[in-house]
């Protein structure tokens, strides 16, 4: 299995296009996906051809649906992919079911990492977690992945969905508290730029660590009622005070030695 | 102004004695911690001399006092720090009047970043908020704290607390949501290694960005409420359910083009 097709060309499928087209032993053949702009970008970074049209989609061993969730289902049945190639979504949450069952080889190809347009990454510590609806076809997809990665976890649609669910944690919401800080610095006539110092320690800091846990500071942690009570009479916006009293309130909560 | 005597043996305290240690003229001339084990290991670190003996207090230009927020007061009242010596405290949170009214020369000296024990910062980058009794007092305070940051900023009590809860929703919060994501890995079998990876990206994306409003990815930006209901299915703890719902209703709310 060597000759790999990506449908799509979003965040997703601009990262997984340029690992691919930087492993060895694998061909990528093709980026299919009707944004042209986005689709000839995406191709013209990996180096390979963009086509939109499904009549012209090119023959591969293994087409990676790199699409919106939503629209997984509908890009496998409506593209005319054939039945005997592997097709995989690369969805955290999505089941695999969500491929139609006409494909006999189907699976997930989910990489964990938060991409955006235009940045690369080193793909090698992603972790890539595999569903296939054969053990013959999981085996495959792992020499697929292992090209792309070192760390390849098969996983079934109930334990990927709570990765996914550990990575909005890690990720969506952790950023967002940056953006609530950011907003609070402005508030004090400041802007992010004061706040990035702290954001690099604070993630370099858990990464070394054995776990986050460990490494926890600030008033909650402390139970410094008196620091936190300052802070509450800072806060205006009711959702943004609740954010603040929920999330003190599980540090507390969750880090004592009971 | 350029012998300094430090208050103090945690984090903070550690943090400044490295830093100063290795600034160009200022001269950490001692360590005073009740804590001997700690007072020895900072003195060590700092090459400096360590004393708990309230009676061996250094001579000094500065006095920075780095203990806990509560013992501020009771710190500067207690030890025999000359009334014509500048006295600084180090806290984000509390006010310059915790330092009792006696010293003419009071301020603050607030490095806004998390420190750890053994863990070695580099504190070019790290903004140091200060405020002090006296505009004379302020210029002495901005030439020290210039010998250790690029970042020095006036702020008076109000603005300070501001930046600290600022601090506390980036640092203290997005920590703990890499705690709550371990957690969860955990329940899928998994630890908190396989997360390394994003949280690194995650800051690091944050960082590059003008914004983390900019960056933000994930289902509650895009307003994907099938996701959503997916991962509310796997949380069993109310509080963390509440977490969930709460984060991802104001991203959303915040992220919308109105």
């Amino acid at each position: 299995m060597n000759r790999v097709v990506i449908i799509g060309s979003g965040n997703l499928a601009e990262a997984l296009a340029r690992a691919l087209a930087a492993a060895r032993g694998l061909q990528l053949v093709q980026i299919h996906a009707r944004n042209e702009e986005r689709g000839r970008e995406v191709a013209r970074i990996a180096g390979c051809a963009w086509s939109g049209d499904p009549a012209a989609l090119a023959p591969a061993d293994l087409y990676l649906i790199a699409v919106s969730d939503r629209a997984v289902a509908e890009v496998a049945e409506r593209l005319p992919i054939p039945h005997g190639a592997a097709v995989a979504h690369t969805a955290g949450s999505v089941p695999m079911e969500a491929i139609p069952a006409k494909f006999a080889r189907r699976g997930v190809f989910y990489p964990m990492q938060t991409f955006t347009k235009g940045r690369a990454v080193d793909f090698r510590p992603i972790p890539i977690f595999l569903e296939a609806s054969t053990p013959e076809l999981l085996a495959e997809l792992e020499e697929v992945a292992q090209r792309l990665s070192d760390r390849v976890i098969p996983a079934d649609s109930e334990r990927r969905s709570k990765i996914h669910l550990a990575a909005v944690f890690a990720c969506n919401f952790a950023n967002h508290m940056y953006a609530l800080g950011e907003e609070i610095a402005r508030s004090a006539g400041l802007d992010f730029d004061v706040l990035r110092a702290l954001v690099a320690e604070t993630a370099a800091k858990a990464c070394d660590a054995a776990s986050p846990r460990d490494v926890q500071t600030g008033p909650a942690v402390r139970g410094d009622r008196t620091t936190q009570e300052r802070h509450e009479a800072l806060i205006a916006d009711p959702r943004m005070k609740e954010i603040y009293q929920t999330i003190s309130q599980n540090i507390w909560e969750t880090s004592r030695k009971i």
